[in-house]
């Protein structure tokens, strides 16, 4: 047991940390002035740092194997902690952004040769953006078994008929492709229903039907859609991998994903603590500074226990899945999904109540970090479904019955 | 001691609550469409609704006295809470909005005959609008000998240099008067600092820097602003009641704003859990419906007792200030700042997570009120400067020193 | 609607107090030396301060109607809080201590005269004491229809078995009789299979396996034991009501029984956030009081907070009792069941901190205090179910099927 | 990075847990029928134990270098962890008891030859024990420039006077040894005032006022002590180090004491958690088992949660001692002194409040543990304390006055 990062993890965290550092935060005002003018186009800051990020070889850390830097999960994880740290528009500098990693990760695992000549390719390469449409505004997608949309074969064509939300990307002036996740046997077996197909953006019936804003936030140029599938077409080349491996194919994405999600979060929490921290040392009230009352150091003294725990558990939860696959790492991955929004959101909640006015206003970045940091307990799954996963498991070692 | 409300007030009740159920919510999707259309205008929709509440007499029902309907606190604060339910942008409709009813308040009770002429008559009519400019943003507020707006007399003249924020109504259309706080004498005892200005927000010198979002959400056509007053000058009849009276007008507004604000609170987290049950009620996971899953139970069981808890805490404040005045209610009008706010944003995140992705949108109210919601432990004081004022005046109970 | 006590009330109120602070209190050591010295005998202190209470009339006042003292249960609210704060080994001084003021009820309501004559009238003289044989170990009793034990009719005679724990009294020197509550008709409708029946405790077959410990705490000489019941038998004349009205006799008395339960909590954290401002006055550290530390300021605002929530609301729960019965206060009851315990143990907890070694040992009464109020959230059913039943009563306004 | 623990540290677990199991646990109830026979004699299960523990070279595994086994605090804290599974009183049978430990390590650091002959040995064959004299009742001791005991040298001698408690194993019948801190020079720089020396508890003078309970538990023949001394005298060579000493010796018993602490309260927490899942799966309420109501899902799944990040937390802060040492790992051991007890009392409770009586009462270990770990946020310090460190070390990155 050590906890010392390895030579290798820590020499890549001092590279995008002073990429971070030198080269986009510098930028940050130049990006933002560019979406407040017009967020339906790609701000050129945000093409420009890309072009040198990948310049930099700083490009595709998340994917493991050949075909990126060839990080594992635990020498990743400090990295998207340093992306979030930065902000949580940052990732997409390093092509390193949700749900773009996740397609990525699909297509590099499931795909087939010509699949990923056509789509993994641009992606990797930063060119189109994509999306994920699993969840549906109808019912509780949090039980996949739920999911309503059809895949109806018709001769060399798939039939796709839902309609699907949350749909992150759809904002994204270069989003060009979609996964959609629907049923193609609603006979077969729970979880040999379902099956994932590749659908361009641009199919005829594929319709944004508007975006959604969280917390009164038009995350625009990012974005997140509602979506309607009214007779899309495909060819039957589009399917992933199978008929009815959509659950499985599924599974595989959630654990790399849900590790990078509580890594930004943990590194957003680390901003609002320190935030926090400034603003406490110069802000005084009854003649002391606000460091002074001690209300603030139990505060901050929980921030501080909290942020490491949760950084230990997410390390050890990528370890894992280095050393013997998602899977293996089943209770750890819920764990944390639970634990770190959860453990940020009161952080930053505590960093507003030290801002007062400038907490909840656009004056500090801590009032948008709520809200997305809030979405995260609910995306892939509510905090109950993990938990409810979590006490399954446990109850299995004292013979409840196995969890699937 | 009796829990049941006079006859009186519950008539009262009743005709708020048929005029909100038969005239207001039916035109609140017209509201929006024109708010969402050009929030710079004042909504035509809202002046209909006003000119129909004025004939229906249900207007200013917040003024003690003969101004307005002769309620008593304790027969207003289920009016406000009333109001809360229907919708945080519903006051307006019966002119019983902050800051217009403590800037009226402190015009009923401390402005000359000429002032209340010329501003008060205009604002209880509902034709203009009011702010009120104390917070700054470079101090803590909270503590209001901080404050550091200068107001120098200059031969007939005050002349005003300051920076405020959190200007509730600057964003209104029909703004047009703002009473501001600032210190008329830095030598003086430290509560005999501060004065009360009537500044018209057309005077030259006064400057809207910007308008202020909170969490994604632009407040307009009501609006928070930050305002700069640069040499504003006005006559040394704007004063209210004295210099050095400041500080005392300042307690004298907060007691009957803080029961207002409270009981709306009260009316929102209603609103929360009804959306909450009905969603329980309606969503199935898992095979059974979210009601039927015994982690809601919990979380419905608490937001009732605590709405219960709250709202009667709230109505023995609003008795107490009726039967004794506001000096007398002190800790339990600080005891319901903190308690109420923090109550309903407990419900409205459970109702979120019970609608997982509708309860961040605006599928639903509740990201938006969460949002207002969360600037009410921060407005009128932090929840920690209340506290302390209970906290203090529980010691002086066991012989600490006396608090003023 | 009124928040002030009626003169009568108040008038108990200073009697009660007064007693307490004149009477009780300064007799507290000597008590306490007794039960130290032997815990199985009944302290002389204790007779003589019932004596001394029965002469001023303060006797038997949670018992409405002619029996009694004539208070309605909003009146008797606040005496039983004041029993409470002055330690609550002092009710028995009042007769008013649970279980037997349950027990009194019961045969108040649903006794036949001679039962009356023969159990009823020794228990109002204080002169025996009683025990309530309800729950079970092998069973969650909560759910009622679980509970085991059986009542068989043989001739003229009733034959019971079963195994009961948690039977307050039994330690008690003076107890005498039982009623124990068990199933006359296992193929009855759920709610009519049980029957509550007179036993004698000296009847053979009725055995005290043991006393339980309550935190290390042995609560003798009032304790609570583990009754075996094997082939108890007793004569037909000893049964309650009728055959298959248990259940309803036990819905009955739980309603006052909780209001008293929690009033009294109410005493011990009013005691408790008493004992801990004035720790806090008293005690320095890193040169300052501790009370001028600011984290103190926050638990105290809470504190005082809380328990003028949870006052209002019990007041509340007991008035609407007063005016409309037990089941009219369905929900209002369960709320305070939970809501009491909890605010209360934090404040506890909050206070043993504040003491730190003296907390925790027997220099203070507070771990004592600790562990008391920690049975009432299970005591009577746990807090789980409470909330179950204050779900359901929500659901039910929103389409949920009825709740019985 | 790494979190798989060495082969030696596996192999010492394993050795540790199948001791346990097979000669400890089977022989639980003749230990505590000793106890609860007569706590002021040593019981012969622990003597027999000890031998067999001895004799299989599992002993003052705790100490580091030549005199123990050589273990590292990483690779000794899972062996504490399941020495706290197996319950609070089994790091006797292994010589690796509080206070023992944290005495031989101040004699193995600081103490000369003839002091560790004298005491160090006896010590670590186990044959005699020792109590740490330190906190007292008049002072918050947590200050620790609050100490008030005075240790003053005549000639060859110390004269020492004060007012100790919670002076743990003076209930036990070997207790010979104690180390009382005292000040030797008030006048001195503030952190060098004070010194420790070698009082033997037969020394005249040296009296045991009376044993303390906690939450009613009586914990002899372990037990804490309130200990008055009074004129006290020991001969010059009893100082431990040097004068003025006392302070730095002090700091450095804390950090593996409070790593020993929280690893075996983690194993409570394990041992609560398991006991709750297997009530959780066996009882049925509302014809379904408690495992099957989801509000129980949410605690269990949070339960291992929060175990398992604490678990990091320690085993990293572990870690940092061995490879830095304590001054190192300050802001480390001061956050899992707060975290773990927290953590566990949590649990704990959950468990209770699933057992329901049981857990509150002896039939359970589940209200002794919660006695005895609510101690430990107050222990060595109260949370405030250890979270005013954290902060301030927080503070210091940000420009905060250093911390010393």
């Amino acid at each position: 047991m050590d906890f010392k990062h390895s030579d290798k993890a820590l020499h890549w965290q001092e590279r995008v940390t002073r990429f971070l550092d030198d080269k986009v935060l510098p930028r940050a005002a130049d990006y933002w002035a560019e979406v407040h003018a017009d967020h339906t186009i790609q701000p050129r800051t945000m093409e420009a740092l890309k072009a040198e990020a990948r310049d930099a070889g700083l490009w595709n850390m998340f994917l493991p194997g050949e075909h990126g830097t060839g990080l594992s999960n635990l020498e990743y994880a400090p990295l998207a902690e340093a992306m979030g740290r930065a902000g949580l528009w940052t990732p997409e500098v390093f092509n390193c952004n949700a749900p773009d990693t996740g397609n990525m990760e699909v297509l590099h695992m499931y795909g087939n040769p010509a699949q990923q000549e056509r789509w993994m390719k641009p992606l990797m390469a930063g060119e189109i953006r994509s999306a994920f449409l699993m969840t549906e505004p109808a019912v509780a997608s949090s039980d996949a078994t739920n999911i309503q949309t059809s895949i109806v074969r018709e001769g060399d064509e798939y039939v796709i008929n839902g309609r699907k939300w949350w749909s992150t990307n759809m904002g994204h002036p270069n989003v060009a492709i979609s996964i959609v996740m629907g049923k193609t046997d609603t006979e077969a077996a729970t979880h040999a229903q379902q099956s994932q197909v590749l659908v361009p953006t641009d199919t005829p019936g594929f319709r944004v039907e508007r975006m959604l804003t969280v917390f009164g936030y038009d995350e625009r140029p990012i974005g997140h859609a509602e979506v309607v599938l009214d007779n899309v077409r495909v060819p039957v080349e589009n399917l992933i991998a199978g008929e009815g491996r959509g659950f499985e194919i599924a599974q595989g994405r959630l654990g790399p994903g849900r590790i990078h999600h509580c890594m930004r979060v943990i590194g957003a929490a680390e901003k609002a603590l320190e935030l926090m921290c400034e603003r406490l040392l110069n802000r005084t009230a009854f003649r002391k500074t606000l460091s002074e009352h001690s209300v603030w150091e139990q505060r901050v003294g929980e921030a501080r226990t909290n942020i490491e725990m949760c950084r230990l558990m997410v390390l050890k939860a990528a370890w894992m899945m280095d050393n013997g696959g998602a899977k293996n790492a089943k209770s750890e991955i819920a764990q944390i999904k639970v634990a770190a929004p959860k453990m940020a959101l009161q952080i930053i909640d505590d960093a507003i109540q030290a801002f007062g006015g400038a907490g909840v206003s656009a004056d500090t970045p801590l009032a948008e970090m709520y809200a997305t940091v809030r979405t995260l307990r609910l995306a892939d799954g509510p905090d109950e479904v993990h938990n409810r996963t979590i006490a399954r498991l446990e109850y299995a070692k004292h013979g409840g019955r196995p969890v699937r």
